[in-house]
């Protein structure tokens, strides 16, 4: 639980620097299904994960979901923090998808540090650009990609992050990754299904042929 | 031409640094449809727009275009100088969409600065933050609005870069700028047409009918 492990850049800091990071940032945990910001609602602070998973993603104003990216163990979330960029003018929600464990240090305390310091301020550049790069990936996803092929992607990922092929996934939960109807998600897994790709029961998606899989998020 | 009224964190560098920018940059003139930075083939360097327009896309591996954004007099493109920052994973195409003046900061000379100088980082970070925002406005665009809103609010955004309701656009320019096939913007147009809100003729859009294209785009 050393906050200096969690932020590359804490080498580069002067004395002062390191000791208001460390007097002010507190280790939480949250159980599975938090929601630890809520668009512009709040500006909780930035979040070093230590183990779980986070989702950021955003919300239509009729209630429909897309995922942007997911946070891992070590990973930051910037957007948690929001408040200390003026030209961050889009709301997304980050949700705990699992239990998850977190450093939390004050938006005011990093905005303060990352005024007077260029490797703060850099390092910061640099989460922004890793998440712009997320984002831009999926945007290149929902505009060139259809969806059976961003739904391939997605089961495949998601076997990743589980290590399993078995996965409880609803049909619905799908379509908020993906940002579809419920009903056209079944109707895709349906035809997956039909082609030997996976087999679906109630809560559950199976992957039986991971290479067909590949091959058509490939395509 | 003075290279200072166009960096707002001129005043909080040192008189080394501005002297280290003034002596490195240079300003520039190109014609329209001239291509600025293509992808990661290069890393011309940061641009500060001193007249015209720019355009910011990226481009499918089918050759389909989608806008990003647009730059204007005292905008800055940091992506065309994307190799400063290594997380930066993803291709865009500058064009200049008008002849268009600015001032060119070589990338090492921008990168070393930003190094040492927290204003200058912290600069950057809300440049970035500012695309960010604006591509993600387009995100929940193409996620959430139909085609028909979309091409509504493209056609009002038109008229107003160019002061007139008389649009000079191709159906297929305008399919590049959506992301969407010629044949199905020119479908949009003469449904558009027949409700009265333009008329069409040969590589003409005219706006007929305002109000009603806004309340479609609102929708």
């Amino acid at each position: 639980m050393d906050l200096s492990k969690y932020l590359p850049v804490w080498e580069q800091l002067t004395k002062e620097e390191q000791e208001k990071l460390s007097s002010s940032a507190s280790y939480q945990t949250v159980p599975k299904g938090t929601i630890l910001h809520n668009g512009s609602a709040d500006c909780t602070g930035l979040l070093l994960v230590g183990s779980g998973q986070l989702r950021a993603y955003i919300l239509s104003e009729e209630g429909r979901e897309i995922t942007l990216y997911r946070l891992f163990e070590m990973d930051i979330c910037l957007f948690s923090a929001s408040c200390m960029l003026h030209s961050i003018q889009f709301d997304l929600t980050i949700e705990a998808e699992k239990d998850t464990s977190f450093w939390l240090i004050p938006a005011e305390t990093y905005r303060q540090l990352m005024e007077i310091s260029a490797p703060i301020a850099n390092y910061t550049n640099e989460i922004m650009a890793s998440r712009f790069s997320e984002v831009m990936w999926r945007m290149e996803q929902v505009m060139w990609k259809s969806l059976d092929q961003r739904l391939a992607s997605f089961l495949l990922e998601e076997e990743a992050l589980e290590g399993s092929g078995q996965l409880h996934l609803t049909h619905e939960l799908i379509g908020n990754h993906l940002g579809s109807a419920r009903e056209v998600v079944t109707r895709m897994l349906r035809y997956f299904q039909e082609e030997g790709m996976v087999r679906l029961s109630r809560g559950t998606v199976e992957i039986l042929d991971r290479e067909k899989l590949s091959a058509l998020a490939r395509r």
